[in-house]
């Protein structure tokens, strides 16, 4: 990822190499604020609060916290591993990167401990980053061929919510190709949905692209039909949360909408996932519980207003329903991008 | 319509039967505040300045402004006729209005225009609820026979931006067969799509509904893939700006979108109009202009804080593409809802 011209990690140790570094996302795109995080109870904070998210970030966060806790405490193992475990009772991420940890130091004397910890996030964070590049590869061949039927013009991508580097420790799955192919020199323009009702695109898939220098729009989430009927996308990327063993997508709701448009207009539509992803106990999508959220996710909105004071206001005064995730069919999707290749089928 | 316990239409007379009354709309919802256009200045303003808006609200508002000015000045025809068609030039209906309030008065002594203006005026307002309430009844018929499908729970509904009654002078469009069926006894639920980047969901057609006391709830225009796929809508029924003479549909953004989904799960898909916005003159969608509108009507957003004050707000740091309308193929919808019947083709 590039930020502020410089290539960085969306999270890796602070300068002393005893805490963890991480932008704090709920101010992005308007203030851009590196935190330090020096405990383990700031680091399930960070978590908890949404600071940072992203199963991938999520699990390299609480792996830092844990190494964290051992360094004040290398008896600390088993009450920090339980703390940060329980800030996002869901993410499977997350207690796959604290028993990393804590299975790498469990048998060790305690004075060895913090330090193999911190190694074991590091690596974390660095497997997490070559999977996600692996991904980039695939897709770079992937966009650099379809770049090649029309030489001469911007190729034109579509993606839907944040599947970036904001929600990883680098490149991003979803996003992971674009920035590569930026790198070698393909001429891309990116359409990035608003992704209502968190907003997502708007604030940060859009802030991510702007940060790499990579072109792009936004666009309302109605818009991308029109936008494919009409010859102005080249394929959609998008990330997903869970693949089931039919190969259906879940992911932000709407995805499922841009996969009709996309198969309506003859456009190709992917996915980029890790194959982590790819739940083979579920045999198909319609058995994925679909989370609901908060309706004033929906109802309310905030942002900064003319003078940069940041405002809430009311969208509407009805009552709202917001279910957060929708199921992509198989049939509909074109193909998957892995850290193994680009696959029609899984 | 209802609002505020009382059936009302969204223009009239004042009660001194010398002005126009309306809403103005652009407080809606947050503030229910009635206006008295007392010259055909003051109607032009409205106009201008979208207080009142739909083709059909502006054509009366237009009307009565011609007969205020006839009542200030009977050789005022030519020049409030041409101030009051410069307010919204591309709107065929606001033209239409002015020359049937025109056509009428122009051969009549002085002393007699305004009158007569104002009578014709009148008119116009009935002869649009008659259109109207035809399109409801006919809309009420297939209602009650989907409705008598699953007797036990309630007919969900989903629509798209706002074709309703304050988009004319009564009933609306869209909204018609929802308002009539509502009336009758109907069980139903309406599904609000919010409608970025204007929100005419959010704002203007959850506030009818809320007004009528039709159960309804706001979701994301990404939402109504789900709810079809769940099974959770049992029709949708959208209006339109312009059907071309093979039948595609001119709509607001996202429309096409949604009738594909429809067309995925098997969930009828009306469009509801009267015959004048067939263009008989354009072969089919691909033909019709989409109006781009200004990036910012998608980069900010204004509505009340929690203490009730007004404000605008970011909702992106990023560049913006606003296309105000999409096509939906003749393919995709079951049957246009007009003042004549339902009927599956034009």
């Amino acid at each position: 990822m590039r930020l502020e011209g410089v290539h960085q990690r969306s999270i890796g140790r602070t300068a002393d190499g005893k805490g963890a570094r991480i932008l704090d996302q709920r101010l992005l795109p308007w203030e851009v604020r590196w935190v330090e995080l020096r405990t383990a109870e700031e680091a399930a904070r960070a978590i908890r609060e949404m600071w940072t998210r992203g199963a991938p970030l999520i699990g390299a966060t609480a792996a830092y916290g844990l190494a964290m806790a051992l360094a004040g405490d290398p008896g600390a193992l088993d009450g920090a591993r339980a703390m940060l475990l329980a800030t996002r009772p869901t993410a499977v991420n997350l207690r796959w990167a604290l028993d990393q940890v804590a299975d790498a130091v469990r048998a060790l004397p305690p004075a060895e401990r913090a330090e193999v910890a911190f190694a074991r996030a590091d690596a974390i964070c660095d497997e997490d980053v070559a999977l996600n590049r692996a991904i980039g590869e695939h897709g770079l061949a992937l966009l650099r061929a379809l770049h090649a039927r029309n030489p001469h013009r911007p190729l034109n991508i579509l993606t839907h919510c944040n599947a970036g580097w904001l929600a990883t420790v680098d490149y991003g799955t979803a996003t992971a190709p674009i920035y590569l192919a930026y790198d070698a020199g393909i001429p891309l323009h990116i359409w990035v949905d608003e992704t209502r009702p968190r907003n997502q695109g708007a604030l940060l898939t859009a802030f991510e692209l702007a940060g790499h220098g990579v072109p792009h729009s936004l666009v309302a989430d109605n818009a991308g039909g029109l936008l494919m009927a009409r010859g102005q996308v080249d394929l959609v990327i998008v990330g997903t949360d869970r693949v089931t063993a039919n190969g259906d997508v879940c992911n932000k709701i709407g995805t499922y909408l841009k996969a009709l448009a996309a198969h309506d207009c003859g456009v190709p539509f992917y996915v980029a996932l890790p194959y982590t992803t790819i739940d083979r106990t579920m045999a198909s999508g319609a058995l994925v519980p679909i989370e609901e959220r908060d309706p004033d996710e929906l109802r309310l909105l905030t942002g900064p207003d003319a003078a940069g004071a940041i405002r809430t206001v009311s969208v509407t005064a009805s009552p709202a329903y917001n279910p957060a995730f929708d199921v992509t069919p198989a049939r509909l999707v074109t193909g998957y991008i892995t850290e193994e290749g680009v696959t029609a089928t899984l």
